[in-house]
């Protein structure tokens, strides 16, 4: 088995996940490159220290310039907040590095647009960390559907809740600034990716958003805590969206219900090792929700545990992320979802926001 | 206690329900007047008879005229077809009967309008069959919102679905013919009913609707299979609504969370007797969603069995819908929902067909 | 339809249960006999006169000898406490009336051996109030393991558990004082009923037992608050039981698991519109326990309402209760569980004592 | 941070789990010792290779003796059969090395006992693999408990249920061979542990077992499919512990109730990132069970992800057991639990065992 370094740009919460995952990875799963955790770039000398030390790293930097033209680093990650993006993508993607990028994939359509050209055109394996589909549960949903299971799917309902913003008394931060750390922007892309991998594109939305405490603290919100939409999906089918970061209750609220002419099945993280499936088949007296409890039998569990039940979590799931990116670097072949992914994402958050600021319904391909 | 002569207008479905429901609420319910039933009506003289006889009542009749017409009966339910109850209910209320209608209130707005008229003008006792809001469950949730248990809402889901029409092959019968029929006709009422309950008025709406299956065996379904809808609340809350007759696995799916600023609370018709609320006090570590076994404690319980958890059913609801009727004719004073509320029901759906069918928001003070 | 007239003894819990019962039955149900509320017996003038007016009796007598000399009153319903059981059903099978008797059947195995054969010799209707066996899912899952569904049996677990008396500080009182208002005497008479009905005669028991909380308000309690056994089925199946008035957060905890060859069900009657199964067929990948929704399709639902899910509640189990007494008195057939079943669950718990104070395993049949 | 060489024995199942629990407990913990990967043994050279490859350690061996015997290699994780355990494990301490040895600690008492005896005197760390009490559910539950959240514990119930053996064609293997890998020998050590943890030494035992499927492709099983056992806690509660390897529909059913005076709680690894409770406090119409989703609030949890209801896997388990082990090492202090604990564990199955086979109740200090 062959190494590969990788740089990872960002120590925070994701940039941390990310490197569980880089030093676990190669022992779960028979991968074909070994990640060597060459790299790590912060934003000062101090903290990427911190970082080296803490997460196993050989060198760290407070520049991460340094870092994706490093000879010995030949795959990067991306968990640096989302304005950063392009920048760091393109320059990596110039030295000829892989590239993880964190989602949502830049702030903008433009710098998505950017990142993809750039990517494609390097031919450099390119893809966004979108983990939350890859559980067990929703790969399996995905193949369910895929298969025909539950027939010809006839409704669609996601949402991506959680309460973090849900007491008034939070005070406002980063995150109640900008159009890009509102709701739509940080907890739409995860479901609106969800919603496109299990039914395919979206052709029209029709949005509303609300900021449900216009203050925080004596300080303006200046951006939006609850958004929803109708979606009519390229099949036919009809659906909702929903997201918010002040539903109490909700801690990991990625949820989702699919319906179709043969059968149902829904989904929810907060109980990531269960799939529900409805069958409408044999005598009707014996038909329910099924709670699956995901194992081997289903796809990337396997390598974790060989027991049913026992159970995958958050970072297994960037673990499996992992694996596919490496795969794809080793491979030299896309694997989804690729930066192209990203930027369809963003195409739908650019319809819903021209929704909204018409109160009309918007179609994906005017964007 | 007094007696009270019933006559109930067909012995179907509901006819049967409210049949129980009045044989049993004055031995459940310690209520004024005792329910004696006196006349049924149906469509032939041969199924009044067996309704008649199956329900135990005195007697039976093949002509609703000459059961709101009899001086023996002194209040009235309508449970027969949306199409009858306009004719049936002022020649009850010309009559002085009080009464009781099934949802919706009449097929169109005009006929919940003249409805509500001359039953307001006569001074009659006035109802409308809205019967899932008055579970335990559901009561309590209305007295915990307005009780500010969960804070200033800032949130509302609700939905209507059932799989009766799930199953494609299932054949063009009279659900499929009307437009009152359909999805947003006949699914709806409850949960819009059930959404002002809760919530207070609807100010605007954004509906899109969906035949599933245009065809059956051969027939062309006229009418929707499903409906959503964008809604803003007087009060500023935003939601959304979706009802479904092609839902499979969902056999009662009457279901809604609500969101506030101290907490949360959901429910599901199909696990009536349990209500879950979660409260944002208490050590972080130990909140989460508790699941509310309705009992004594809450309201209308404890007439039907002193034991918490024991449990109400479907007739049940009837049951306390028939008491909340007796009250009403017996002290004179309204009791919700009242016709004007079966009413208030219709606009929410008129404003809907408007905005489905002019794809635009509909304010509802235009209906 | 011919009627009958009942006479219940016993206003309170079980008095009032029965007496909604029988105002609603032959609405609910088509039964050949239409019961008409006769006369209710209570302990004095007063409270007779009072629950003949609440529940709509024609008469109320202080006297329960009066009641079942009654010619009017054909059968009777015994809704009083354990220790007047046998004397009242002993007259009134004297009487040649038809006895329903609440549960446990007398406070001895002295008592139901003596009312057992009163009941067999004059040929009369005799049944015992074990409802919680009643609901739709109950008598689904006990038709599941006769077809064989969940194969051969090989394990069962049972409880029932409730937490009315789980605080420290509630005071000591009648069903503190007797052997009989135990836990074992008062709650476990359901659930060993419910085993026997799920997985026929039980073999043998090994129990033990528990006072909680010794005193209550000064007062030493007299009885258990806990008890348990571990059992073996004639078939050979293992199993346990458990019963508890100490159990917080249980309300009506009537729970079974029963696991089979091929598959497995489990029930809890705080949802008891619902029955899990679990079956052990088609794709691994895709089995799971399934939520059943009770509905037409099971047992004694569908006169109580046409839609599934929209379930059934405590007092429907002693209406399908009512139904299957009178079907007993009318086609003169024994329904089961006759007074024979009681004094089978009566041996039941006098082996667990006989075990408990012998620390030892007891064969049924040695009692 | 310091580095520490990890000898693993065995690379099957659980040796795998360690594998990635080294491989990543530095990175997700902020550990004072960082594992390098430097030996696995197998019971071949080729398969040694094998793991060595795919785990990424630096050199594997066929012979463990080799491994103990390293001076590169400071402690030793014995995950290899537990008929082994007692001699690797041994030598092991004869070179000083630190242990973590697999549950069950050896075959028997005497193995157990002598494990115990050289940890101790040589003063090495030394550890049990109890996993599964290591969930921040767990340990929350646990805390909740000595805090008397719940108040006096008054009842328990413990079960270890899967069904890798449910399916009665399931041919005979070494699982169904010997005494040691039966279901009370290798099912019951985790939930007897966890019984400990949560409330403490069991003073007494009445144990029955079941052989299911006496034979399997017609060759004999030699061990129990099923076990139970009444318990008598040494602080006077009463309880019950089940184990089953044929219980259909269970995957990983380490389930426990705990029910006190002042409120219940309980929890389901199939479930694992949820912890119900129930707290007999606030308005009797507001309580009922909650479900709370671990979290950064909840032991252990934050260093693996910020967020809460993110959700903690299997192999996150095994990880906070490296860090414990680390910890022990490190500070050269004991961490719970011990070889001692596994050794306690083993007294309870020996006194289960004495007790069914006297069928009678056999107090554990006669053990």
């Amino acid at each position: 088995m062959a190494d590969i370094g990788i740089g990872i740009i960002g120590g925070g919460y994701m940039g941390k996940a990310h490197s569980v995952a880089m030093a676990a990875v190669a022992t779960v799963f028979d991968t074909p490159l070994r990640p060597r955790l060459e790299m790590i770039a912060a934003t000062s000398a101090q903290s990427a220290e911190r970082y080296r030390q803490a997460y196993g790293f050989k060198r760290g930097t407070a520049d991460w310039r340094e870092l994706v033209a490093d000879p010995a680093v030949e795959a990067v990650v991306i968990a640096s907040p989302q304005a950063t993006h392009r920048e760091i993508a393109l320059a990596a993607i110039e030295n000829g590095k892989h590239v993880l990028c964190e989602k949502p994939l830049g702030e903008s359509l433009d710098d998505s647009a950017a990142m993809v050209a750039a990517a494609e055109k390097a031919g450099v394996a390119n893809m966004v960390g979108f983990n939350y589909i890859r559980t067990p549960a929703s790969q399996y949903a995905r193949k369910l559907i895929a298969d025909g299971v539950i027939g010809d799917v006839t409704w669609f309902r996601g949402e991506h809740s959680e309460d973090f913003l849900a007491d008034p008394a939070a005070p406002a931060n980063w995150r109640t600034e900008t159009e890009a750390a509102g709701c739509l922007g940080d907890l739409a892309p995860h479901m609106v990716n969800g919603a496109r991998a299990l039914l395919g594109p979206i052709a029209e939305v029709m949005a509303d958003r609300k900021t449900v405490h216009a203050q925080r603290g004596g300080v303006a919100v200046k951006n939006d805590d609850q958004a929803q939409m109708l979606v009519n999906f390229e099949s036919g089918v009809q659906g909702h969206l929903y997201f918010s970061r002040t539903h109490h209750g909700r801690k990991m609220g990625y949820i989702y219900e699919v319906v179709g002419t043969k059968g149902a099945l829904r989904f929810n993280q907060e109980d990531q090792n269960a799939l529900e499936l409805y069958l409408a088949d044999g005598p009707e007296a014996e038909r329910g929700y099924r709670k699956i409890l995901t194992g081997p039998a289903h796809p990337d569990y396997a390598p974790f545990c060989q027991g049913p039940g026992h159970g995958t979590g958050y970072n297994d799931t960037i673990i499996i992320e992992a694996k596919d990116f490496l795969t794809a670097i080793h491979t030299g072949e896309p694997v989804w979802p690729t930066f192209r992914e990203g930027h369809e994402v963003n195409r739908i958050l650019a319809a819903a926001r021209a929704s909204e600021s018409g109160r009309r319904w918007v179609n994906v391909s005017e964007i």
